[in-house]
């Protein structure tokens, strides 16, 4: 039945998605160049444990969570389920990379004798945290576990969407708050003296920003979004749309 | 002809609006009591100069852009025409503002000897600026200047909305970096004690953040979008839908 309602891909698509990775991989790549060339490296046993942190959070909750917001937009004429598994798994990798980042900084201010949770990065940082998990575990019952009534499934689809988009964009946000935290940290008043780190930082900043729009330009554009197929008609693991209601037969 | 098609308010919908505005007037409010309480208050002619920045921010970039925004899904019944002079008109005043918190600044820095434009809080919000500067007079040129064949309308129509998110929730990032940067700047180390001023400040940070989420959801929710109006279908000032593709008769 795959492929059987193949849709054209839009010629401008894969040109944006291309360029979104572009972003996302220089974006970690810069990451790892700052904490290199700046940072003293990364280590798990040593002062460079904190350097784990960013990195991580990059990866995880930036990188990979984008990616795993596009891949109903990349894999369009796939089976919808093996897109819906791709999608959950890679929110998996995103959350246990993150949780690494997550260890690391509190095992640093453990370590250190420094204090927790005070900042407004680290509140908007667990604030994120667990959006996201609640996120992956009401995802994961409406729409991977079977069981699920179509009824409940439509009408939470375009929360978990809305939902998807807001975390991914306060991860984007929590990362902006953390990379200036470190900045002026780190710096301080030489930050002002334009030295090579701190416009360094500035324009991984700034390409992080610019990440977060490709994703959710990609994400929002109407005429991208994965066109209905046959198969999802007649499967039970596939929600509905909206406009069509309640479906007679919810399991 | 106004009403001639008027739809029905959906049911949900003022109490989100009025969540968003006691979030919105909350934030301007907490933002006055920050810097009147435990940054000396505001005025030109000092070195309180500089607190008229983050005031003018927040109620330009922040609380009036996002209004702006919701202004077609809270005027759904009226001529077409007068909810686009409204979203200009308060795009304008939110510019002006915002223009005024920009000299505040530039001023201050310059009185005191300061280098401008080296943080990435700076460079955000100059991004910003510029975006928001441009997004307007393309929106004018577009929709409230006549003579634009609604065909480019048409296509132009999504990119705006997009953009136009999009440069909001890049003012609520910005503010948040600005938020952080002044904590940073005057608390120092009794930041990690959890001084009161930090506590209210952060509380300010996830404030900011909620109002940009609140705002985005209710632009964003696809059942609340303005109807199209009988009216609309017949006058030269308004934009057609994508889905029509384009108009024989442009102009």
């Amino acid at each position: 039945m795959e492929g059987g309602a193949a849709a054209s891909t839009p010629a401008a698509l894969p040109y944006y998605v291309a360029f979104s990775q572009l972003l996302g991989l220089t974006l970690v790549a810069m990451t790892g160049a700052w904490l290199g060339l700046y940072r003293g490296g990364i280590a798990w046993e040593s002062d460079l444990q904190f350097n784990a942190h960013p990195l991580c959070m990059v990866i995880g909750l930036v990188f990979l969570q984008g990616d795993a917001l596009l891949v109903y937009r990349v894999f369009r004429n796939e089976a919808k389920r093996t897109t819906k598994v791709l999608h959950g798994l890679l929110h998996i990798f995103a959350l246990v990379i993150a949780l690494v980042g997550l260890v690391a900084v509190f095992d640093y201010h453990r370590k250190k004798g420094y204090a927790d949770l005070y900042s407004l990065h680290s509140w908007c940082g667990i604030l994120v945290f667990v959006l996201y998990f609640v996120q992956w575990l009401v995802g994961f019952s409406f729409f991977l576990f079977p069981g699920a009534p179509f009824s409940l499934r439509s009408r939470y689809r375009p929360q978990h969407i809305f939902f998807g988009a807001t975390i991914f964009l306060l991860s984007v946000g929590t990362a902006l708050l953390g990379l200036k935290e470190a900045l002026l940290f780190n710096l301080g008043d030489k930050y002002s003296a334009f030295q090579p780190e701190g416009v360094l930082a500035n324009v991984l900043g700034l390409l992080l920003a610019c990440f977060g729009g490709a994703v959710l330009y990609i994400l929002t554009r109407a005429d991208w979004k994965r066109p209905s197929q046959a198969e999802e008609q007649a499967l039970s693991m596939d929600f509905k749309t909206l406009t069509e209601g309640d479906s007679p037969g919810s399991q």
